[in-house]
């Protein structure tokens, strides 16, 4: 017969539980750290774009320091930082403020952060599919302007955007330089009258194989993507677009209000 | 010496380039049409939730049968479709919209898609870490309640959210029904005074495996990460949230301007 103790009894059946219990906690913790990080991170908040060491950072969040490895880990799978031998965790991440607020092209928006170039895939005219003719408020099958651009900043990826114009306001557009100027600031000058309001829609998805790829990014990464359907100041929807971010390259950033 | 014709050879040398450009063409019809019908999806425009069959898609939207089985194919990826045998591609997604013009907590904002109910994981006070202390205005290493909920719209797992409140107001909220609540409202009775603005970040990321575990889905699956700082009315800064929002459950929606 063999003798146990019973304490060891209990260590034999509660070890594995309160280990469960321990990762399931320091999971927590990591993304609970890794969500203050990821901020100041994306503030510019440290100098040089070099992270505290792990010890540091541990004293300062009260974490210790399986805790903020892991958070580390958290932010390097997002490619916010990467580990640099000699030097220590360093910001490596690109990622840009689009305006939330008012209705903003790219090139308007990013200014302060470089230049963007577009590079069209596709312009030319097709025959409107009902859902497309039905929302620019033209008839079923009336001609449209589709455009396909992949829009860089310094050159760099950062949008596939797929767009219809009503052909009216389209035919501008083809002796337009779309390389270099948004499509909002081509459509206020043919319209000879400024935008007006957009109706938007955002979403989280994971990228297609195909979409990744021209968007030089992994397969399955998430893409922030905004559907969103322009009209002038007289009301007239004029411009739809559907259009894919790379995830880890913007932000959409704005200000709510509780009343209107 | 071996003979070809040129035809032959020219034929040897274009198929697979040709092969190549008529894959990729297919690819960005097939996104181009995906991105019309995801939006009818989303819209519930389809009686019944079932889609037209493939021939009448394909005409309807000018599109061949290898396109439209290539669109719907994406459509299923993202888990917003799925067919069944006898009756053709369904609708299955539950995808709601939140408002991303007025501040509205959850239960607010889905009040009319379902009930919202939080699962409270975590809540206690905790030395305020230093961006946290600096973004709510307290001292460094001052008191804040810390309060992590698993929020679920008929039972659903539809967010993660990571919240900070100033002890001030956090002690109201530890007696309060926060399973049933949200905390902007019980806020707002416990300060006496309405929500005023909140700062607010979007971002698409991949979820990490124990985030994705939490929210019951697949690692790496395309996740809506907002960073909110909430105001009083007053201006005084009373809510830090992280929220991770499954996108696969979510669209943001709202109404840009092109001047305020």
């Amino acid at each position: 017969m063999v003798h146990r103790m019973p304490a060891e009894r209990t260590r034999q059946h509660t070890t594995p539980v309160a280990a469960a219990r321990r990762r399931r906690l320091r999971a927590d913790r990591a993304r609970q750290l890794a969500d203050l990080l990821r901020h100041q991170v994306l503030a510019g908040r440290f100098p040089d774009g070099v992270l505290p060491h792990e010890e540091v950072i541990g004293a300062d969040y009260g974490a210790s320091r399986n805790t903020v490895r892991q958070a580390l880990d958290l932010l390097r799978a997002e490619q916010l930082v990467e580990r640099q031998p000699g030097v220590g965790t360093v910001v490596v991440c690109r990622k840009y403020p689009h305006a939330l607020d008012r209705l903003r092209g790219l090139a308007e928006t990013l200014h302060a952060h470089g230049r963007v170039t577009n590079e069209v895939r596709t312009i030319n005219p097709v025959a409107a599919p009902a859902p497309v003719a039905d929302r620019l408020r033209i008839p079923p099958r009336g001609e449209v302007l589709y455009v396909e651009r992949l829009r860089r900043l310094d050159g760099l990826p950062l949008s596939l955007d797929l767009t219809y114009v009503p052909m009216g306001l389209g035919l501008s557009l083809l002796d337009a330089d779309l390389e270099n100027n948004d499509v909002f600031r081509l459509i206020e000058e043919a319209a000879g009258q400024p935008l007006g309001t957009a109706e938007i829609s955002l979403e989280a998805v994971n990228a297609d194989a195909h979409s990744a790829a021209v968007l030089e990014a992994p397969r399955g990464t998430a893409l922030l993507m905004l559907e969103r359907l322009t009209h002038l100041a007289d009301g007239s929807p004029v411009d739809l677009e559907f259009i894919r971010f790379r995830g880890d390259r913007l932000t959409m950033r704005g200000l709510l209000h509780r009343t209107l």
